[in-house]
Formats: structure tokens, C-alpha cells, sequence
């Protein structure tokens, strides 16, 4: 048994049944992969919210966001012979692609990190222009001195790319655009400068040679990225085989950056492992996990909306202790503790 | 016929024949797709020269790049069964993907921009280290105030991106790292700083939403590139209805910063279009070809490696003149004019 997690008692702590729809025309279908953050003696989420419309008799109804974050509805007629709907979760009209579902950040708060709310002083993250028309999702919360980093994926026909709000109130946000181009997602920026540089982990995808690789970039302003290595590939045969992407912001350790990260088998298992990176040269990989860390074994990890999934890109750091929130089955949230040193250790460092 | 370029009639000016290969152990395969430019009164050409190995009996050879830029030759035995040679351009061993070809750049001069030749004074560049070992491919030469920005393409398992060295003397280069990271290539820098920024074009493709397409990327530095945008799309039955991507850098005119673009078929047919960027702000698209500027016509364009492709990454300027050169069929060096003005006319501007 290598799952060395502890799962909280009350897991999942989030489920699509505890949050409202973001308006009358929309369901929630699943509630995913939560950034997390610590703000005013508070530990806030920022859960990915997936909904579709509300279905009309012979239509075919897509969510789209517009410029100002307001959800729109496009109706297809079923029988239009330009709509190519075989796809559940992407339909084609006239040669343009559409998402059946979309997704937003909700913005939930909690005093003992278990029992989560909306507050209505803050505002929720919805997509905004022609880059998050299909909606924004997968949120990591990097805190660099006051300023909290928001990386996270847009959606839209143009691809999906790496977007950059900061923040240092939770009301305003400060939109840096897009930081890394298609096809780009599971951006974690380091949460100190070091060697004059910010640097972020990112996970490009290649339709030709390469695969989907873990990246590291450097970037002067933490806006602009550049000297881009490739530190962590797919591994045949392991529980990384086909796919791999960053957690959370990486964890400064004795030992060098700890970093969490997901890895998928061909068969779409979702399991995490840890990577241990040089601290003054976080190109070079002093450790990876030979075996996962994290195992879907729960009925909530095993069966829900895409299942034997586990997911995470948010944690609160105390200590030895890391409090990990994460995706189960694509459709809870779950809480899990570790502990650093026993990490560590399955690293043999 | 929308074809408005005036080709030399020396064309093709370089083929194979006209270059020796970089070594004994090589044989070049075809000659495409030049980087241009101008220094100390002559004109430079970057040739791409695509070379596979002299095969052995029983044996399939491929060759990589050390980090010393040194051809290395690695040995296959064909009844090896780790070895998949079924593809004749990639093969597979032990789940590794390498190229049967790799390509350098082959620096050649001409005082009078159609007799081109070596210079034993100067080197030419070859793929260096982990990022480059499959070779470095179709360079763009921008100058800005002195300094030359080469930016090409590197290609490695990890991937396929966008490397960049700088130079002033063309002897000694400065290493920029990868700037644009996987799948990305065609990238042109602007040949000046305005809004304080520097700007590229490049071309970043998607195995899901989005496609082939190019965008626009702002730099303080030329080096950290960030505020992705995408400015031109495929378009179902035009030239461009597969993929597209810049040529070399943009031509600042009085109606706007024209770029020569390539676009492609879904049967690969390789045409030339124009773009027609605002001066101020280049994300905003004046103008656009409705037809293809130049297409395969010539003998040479129609037939050989490759054949339907008319490719440019290099042109040199003078006053309305664009002499242009390109690779034609993938395996020769063709020179043609164009108009500034006649150009801009086809764009009703």
C-alpha cells in the first residue's frame, strides 16, 4: 500500500448538492479541483464550479461567457444539419467548436478549513472575453509577499491557454492575460523570487514529439515566462504513463522544492506523486516517486462524473503538515493531510 | 491567377548539389526554407539543410546532435524487436521517438542576393544540447538596432519549440534558451520596440480546441514572452484552411506592418498570404488575404522532397521591393520580388 494520505472523516467535504446554481437557466454537474489560500485568518477555495444549461425541447443549448463574465445560451435546433452533436461534452456547429458544460471559480471561506460557505462580500471568478468565452478552471493560488498569483486554464475556440489575475484584497483583480500559449494548463508559480527570477512549472502538449511533460520557466516580472526546460515526462509502465501536470505552488523543504503532482495512466486513473527539485536550480529533479502517493480508494474517488480520479492544485502549508484539497471522481472535494517528512521519506532523501 | 511574384530566372538558385554535406557520414537530403538578412554589405542566407545518414547493412541509422553540436549516429539493428521503422521520417525504439533526418543551418553569403556561397570565415549553426539533439529548423533573422535575433525551431523528444540566440558579428552567439515552449515554431520578432515592448508572432498548435494559428506576444526583453493573442485563424476552403504561420519578420509600411504568411491545405498544398497588422497596436488584424499572394506553379515548387509548397522565413527589403527567398518542394532555394504597393492593393488598402 503506498497511499500514505489521510482523508478527513467528514470527505467529500464538497459535493454539487451544497452549492447553488450561478443562475436559473444552469445545473451544477460537478464541483472539482480547488485552489486554495489563507486570507484574513481565513482559509478560502476557489472551487471549479463545471454546469451546463437547462435542456430545451428540441434544442441543443450551449453556455458561452461574454465580455463582461455574464453567461450566455446559444440555441441549436437538433435537426440543423450543420450541428455535429455526437460528443457529449463537445459539440461542432458550422465548423466551430462549443463545451457542453462550462466552468467558473466559486469563492468559498471557512474558519476551520472543513466546513466551507460563500460569502457575499466576495465575488465569484467567472470567464471574461474572447479567450474565456468556454470558462476558466483548474485555479492554483500562489501568495508571492502580499500578492496572490491566479493562474489558471481559458477555454475557449482559440485553445486552452494559461490566464494570470492577481489579487491582494479577494475584490479586485488585476487581469495579466494570458501567460503560456496553447495547448498549456496546470501553471504553479513558486511562491518566492529567487535568483532575481519568479518561476512556475507549466505542462504544455504536444500533438507531435513530446508528450504531456511537466515544464519550469523563468520570468522577470512573473507576467512574461522564457528559458523553458521540460523536468518531469511520462513514464511507461507507471502511474504516470500518459499524463502528468503541477499541483499546488511547490513546498519549500530542507531538501530542496517539494512539489505534489498528478499523473494518469492511459486507462485516465488519476494518481499523485511527489517531485523533489533543487532549491537553488529547480531544473534539476533530485527525486520522483516511483510509486503514487495518493490512490483513487474511496467510493467518492472511484465513481462520480470521471471516476478513479484524483486531482489536486491546492493546499495549506502548517509545518510538517500539508492540508490538500482535491478533486475526487471529478465531482467532490475531498480533504487529505500529509506530512512532509513521511513524503519525504517514500523519496529516500 | 492571384499569383503576383516575380521569380529569378535562375530559380532554384540553391539545390542539393550545390552544398556538401556536413560530413562523410551524411548525405543531404533536400535544401528549404532560409532565414535572410544583411551585414557588412552582403546578403546572409541561413539555409535549413535536412540530411539522413549514409545506411549500413542490416543496420537503420539515425543521427542526433550532441551538446557539442557534433553528429552522433545511432544503430538499429533492423530485426531488432524494440525497433519500429514503419514510418519513414519517425522511428520508434524502446518507445522513443527519433527523426530518419536532422537538419542544420548552413550560413551562406552573396554579394549580389542570387550567387550564394560559404565563407570559411564563418560557421554554420547546428543543434546544441537536450532541447536541439533532432536538429533546428527554418530560422528567422530579425536586427534589431545591432543585435541579429535568430529565432528557429528546436526539435527533441521533448518536444518541438522555439529557441533563440542573439548575435552582432555572426561568429560568436549568445544562447537564449527555449522562448517559446512546445508545440510552437514560426516565429517571427518585430525589428523594433514600440509601446515599450517588444513583439513576435509565433504559432502554437493544439491536439484539442484551437488548431494551427497565429498569435501575437509582447516581451520586455525579447527573451520572457507573455499576453498571448491569437490573430489569425485557419479558414475553411480558403489557401489557409489547415494551418498557417508567419513568415519572416513584419515590413512596417505607412498603412500598417505587412507579414507574409504561409498557409496550408488539408492536402498540404503550402500557398502565401498577406497580413496586414495596426501599427499601434499589432493584435488588431486590418486586412487579410482572400487569395494566396503566391502559389506552386514552377516545376521545382510542384515536385520534389515535398512537393505544392512555396514555404518563406526570409526577405530583405529595399525602399517597395521585398526580395524574398524560399524553399520550394521542401528541397530547393527559390528568389522572387514582390511590391510593397501591389501587395497592399490585393488587401484593398
Amino acid at each position: 500500500m503506498t497511499d500514505i494520505a489521510n482523508r478527513h472523516k467528514n470527505n467529500p467535504i464538497l459535493s454539487p448538492k451544497d452549492l447553488k446554481a450561478s443562475d436559473g437557466n444552469m445545473i451544477i454537474e460537478c464541483l472539482l479541483n480547488p485552489g486554495a489560500f489563507e486570507f484574513n485568518g481565513k482559509i478560502g477555495l476557489l472551487v471549479r464550479v463545471a454546469e451546463r444549461t437547462v435542456q430545451k425541447e428540441g434544442l441543443l443549448s450551449v453556455p458561452i461567457y461574454n465580455n463582461i463574465g455574464k453567461v450566455e445560451i446559444l440555441d441549436f435546433k437538433l435537426d440543423d444539419s450543420k450541428l455535429n452533436a455526437s460528443d457529449s461534452r463537445v459539440i461542432q456547429y458550422d465548423g466551430v467548436d462549443y463545451l457542453t458544460t462550462i466552468s467558473h471559480l466559486r469563492l468559498v471561506w471557512s474558519d476551520n478549513g472543513v466546513d466551507f460557505k460563500e460569502d457575499p462580500a466576495y465575488s465569484s471568478l467567472f470567464g471574461e472575453g474572447e479567450y474565456e468565452s468556454y470558462g476558466i478552471e483548474d485555479c492554483r493560488v500562489s501568495k508571492i509577499k502580499d500578492t496572490y498569483h491566479l493562474t489558471y486554464t481559458m477555454v475557449s475556440s482559440n485553445g486552452v491557454g494559461v490566464g494570470l489575475r492577481t489579487t491582494t484584497d479577494w475584490k479586485s483583480f488585476d487581469k495579466k492575460g494570458m501567460i503560456f500559449s496553447p495547448h498549456n494548463k496546470d501553471c504553479a508559480i513558486f511562491e518566492e523570487k529567487f535568483n532575481d527570477k519568479f518561476y512556475a512549472l507549466h505542462r504544455p502538449s504536444s500533438p507531435e514529439l513530446g508528450g504531456n511533460y511537466i515544464w519550469l520557466a523563468e520570468s522577470p516580472d512573473g507576467v512574461h515566462w522564457g528559458n523553458h526546460k521540460c523536468i518531469a515526462k511520462t513514464r511507461e509502465g507507471k502511474f504516470d504513463s500518459k499524463r502528468l501536470g503541477a499541483g499546488a505552488a511547490p513546498i519549500k523543504t530542507d531538501k530542496g522544492w517539494l512539489e505534489i503532482y498528478h499523473g494518469a495512466t492511459k486507462e485516465n486513473r488519476y494518481c499523485l506523486g511527489a517531485l523533489l527539485l533543487d532549491l537553488k536550480d529547480p531544473s534539476i529533479v533530485l527525486a520522483r516517486s516511483e510509486e503514487p502517493i495518493m490512490v483513487p480508494t474511496e467510493t467518492y474517488e472511484r465513481t462520480g462524473f470521471f471516476g478513479e480520479v484524483i486531482f489536486t492544485n491546492g493546499h495549506i502549508v502548517d509545518g510538517d503538515s500539508i492540508q490538500m484539497y482535491y478533486g475526487a471522481a471529478d465531482e467532490y472535494v475531498g480533504l487529505a493531510t500529509f506530512s512532509i517528512s513521511e513524503i519525504l521519506k517514500t523519496l529516500n532523501v
